[in-house]
């Protein structure tokens, strides 16, 4: 990272760990064999290729190890949205005969417009809304679930604002109901403790460039058991779960990244939710009129979506951006559009506080320096951009 | 590569040139920021990821370019099989009502695979077969063909013997019957001169790994004006074609890649063709009952198909695996099979020498010292495997 940028859109994408890197590096240039050939040369790689494949298991709590020793209930796919699909796909197919959906209303693209397709082929998508922390409406979903539900997907944890919803309660309440659950965990993974097998998950979506991995490469954890139908038909790869060579640099590194993760996890929880808190209380401090988005007692650590009211948030961006300061109003995945985001819709927050929405989110290499140099920027650019808001003081 | 490998299998993967490393390597640790994104830290990814999209329309003879300036017919994918899935999915799509599907016996599993998936869905797949040198048998292809043609899809450069089929021709007459037209140029890209505007292909499919790119990136060259059914959906990435945040290392290594291929070319297939003639020549003249597969007049200039008669392949490639030496029979995307390749089944290959085919593809890292010691080394292995084998002499 040049030193003069702070970067603070971490749910956006993240650095790839140098150790990372260092882990993946000889597979391009020297250890660049085909993991399916019959040489050693590109033998010996499928077997690197299951190790990385552990390590993703472990650090979701996906125990099952096959005869071989491999954790063959982790597909690795090209990214998170590619994970999605075909969760989505496969649950569906395997719930054969049901045509209903529940799905929450603040999901990531890669979910609703899989959907859409899925609506197209006359499936009843149920979107569950969210109060204004973006809690999930318990009590709309447990009237929507019923015997027709094929799947039940909602996401882990909230790109926007971090708020968790209660996914360990909502796949309880799925398989009651006979139906499918998956989880988007693209921004839990990595991020907070997860375990598949003590909360029975189905289907779960990992994306490597979200935990300091390189992007182009995700993971479908797909409990064993339940029949899957590729979305991409090719070779024998990936138990011929996912055509295509792998993409064995990629998935060396999000071992690596995996592992690193699991083994720092609760230090890293206790350091980015301190930094995020004194951050966030400084800018409360300091700053007239904001409001802090989510659930939040039930946030992921490194998430802070802030609220200036009656400013634009993509001039914020642009006067941070001019400090080498990173950060961003909404999805990366949704930009382009003026509207405020579905995520801040779906929890009503008020038309002149969602328009001027920023996400800083934090990453292990972020400093109390940077935090402090930000907060401190934030508040003659809040100040001056309300100077000139036609909406200030109305 | 360890000095003591030589590896011949670049038809299954290629090493990652050194200069296509340093290209990608700072967009791991230090340009890691997220295309989509405000800030200028992602944003400026953004204009590299265009410059590699020109680069690849660039090699392939992709002309149109947009307003913006950039070649919009290129859709960068996770790898060849997902283009060619795509491919189909689109044109199939986009003949909405024609239920028929032209291909070749010869296919890669990315086709075939997905094929079966169409069959399903009641598309009717007609197969057309070649001759005993590899070549498309073009009367059956005519008969087959008609107004009821969704798509012809047929590869560009067979990956078991090197045989180039007559695209632009396929192209034309698929054209004239009304069809789109796709061919899967995985193996042709970067090894001979491909030129979509001349020939006017409707799709092209491209894999990174084969043109000394990393492996996870693929290309769809898919010609604008035909309607486009994305086949993972999710962000707005590759305009609404492609959703996922781009793989941006990896972009912009095969945007590197296609300009060092198009800059060598020429020389390239001099060079290749001319260590793989003296090869053939070589072997030829010390070994006794062997066979060169395929259509030695139009041929990549890297790919030799080599049958061993009386003996099993997988032997002869494990005691080259001995000496270093990599090289495969058939294709690693369809290895785990005892059975003689799909390919050399169509080609009607008489059992006994199909079992002992041997594909040796080469690249630009290859040197006329090694393939001098492989043949060298091939004279007694191939002597001493006839000696136990069961069907020699017979």
């Amino acid at each position: 990272m040049p030193n003069d940028t702070i970067y603070l859109d971490n749910n956006a994408t993240t650095r790839v760990a140098p150790e990372v890197f260092e882990a993946m590096r000889p597979y391009f240039c020297e250890r660049y064999g085909n993991p399916s050939s019959i040489h050693r040369f590109g033998g010996s790689v499928a077997s690197e290729i299951e190790k990385a494949r552990c390590a993703v298991a472990d650090l979701i709590g996906a125990k099952y190890r096959n005869k071989d020793g491999n954790a063959t209930e982790i597909v690795f796919t090209s990214c998170g949205t590619e994970s999605d699909n075909t969760a989505l796909q496969c649950a569906v197919r395997a719930a054969c005969g049901k045509t209903k959906i529940i799905t929450s209303a603040v999901e990531h693209p890669g979910i609703n417009h899989y959907l859409d397709e899925l609506a197209r082929q006359n499936y009843e998508i149920v979107k569950i809304g969210v109060d204004g922390q973006g809690r999930l409406k318990m009590d709309d979903f447990r009237a929507a679930l019923d015997g027709n539900t094929a799947v039940v997907s909602m996401m882990y944890a909230n790109n926007e604002t971090g708020t968790i919803f209660p996914v360990a309660e909502l796949c309880r309440l799925a398989h009651e109901a006979g139906a499918y659950f998956h989880t988007d965990a693209v921004q839990a993974a990595g991020k907070i403790e997860i375990d598949v097998d003590r909360d029975q998950f189905d289907f779960l979506s990992i994306s490597g460039h979200k935990l300091h991995a390189p992007k182009g490469v995700g993971v479908l954890f797909a409990r064993r058991g339940i029949p899957f139908t590729p979305l991409i038909l090719g070779g024998h790869q990936e138990k011929m779960r996912r055509g295509g060579t792998e993409n064995v640099a990629s998935i060396i590194a999000l071992g690596k990244a995996c592992q690193m993760a699991k083994a720092a996890l609760p230090d890293e929880i206790r350091y980015l939710a301190s930094l995020r808190d004194a951050f966030e209380a400084k800018l409360k401090a300091s700053i007239p009129k904001i409001r802090i988005n989510g659930d939040l007692e039930h946030r992921l650590p490194n998430t802070a979506s802030v609220s200036f009211e009656d400013i634009e948030g993509e001039s914020i961006l642009m006067l941070l951006d001019q400090f080498g300061i990173c950060a961003s109003s909404g999805s990366a995945c949704t930009t382009g559009s003026l509207e405020p985001s579905h995520v801040m819709r779906a929890m009503n927050i008020p038309y002149n506080a969602a328009h001027g929405t920023i996400r800083f989110s934090l990453s292990k290499y972020n400093t109390q320096a940077e935090l402090d140099f930000t907060a401190e920027k934030l508040v003659p650019i809040i100040a001056r951009l309300r100077e000139i808001s036609p909406y200030w003081g109305k």
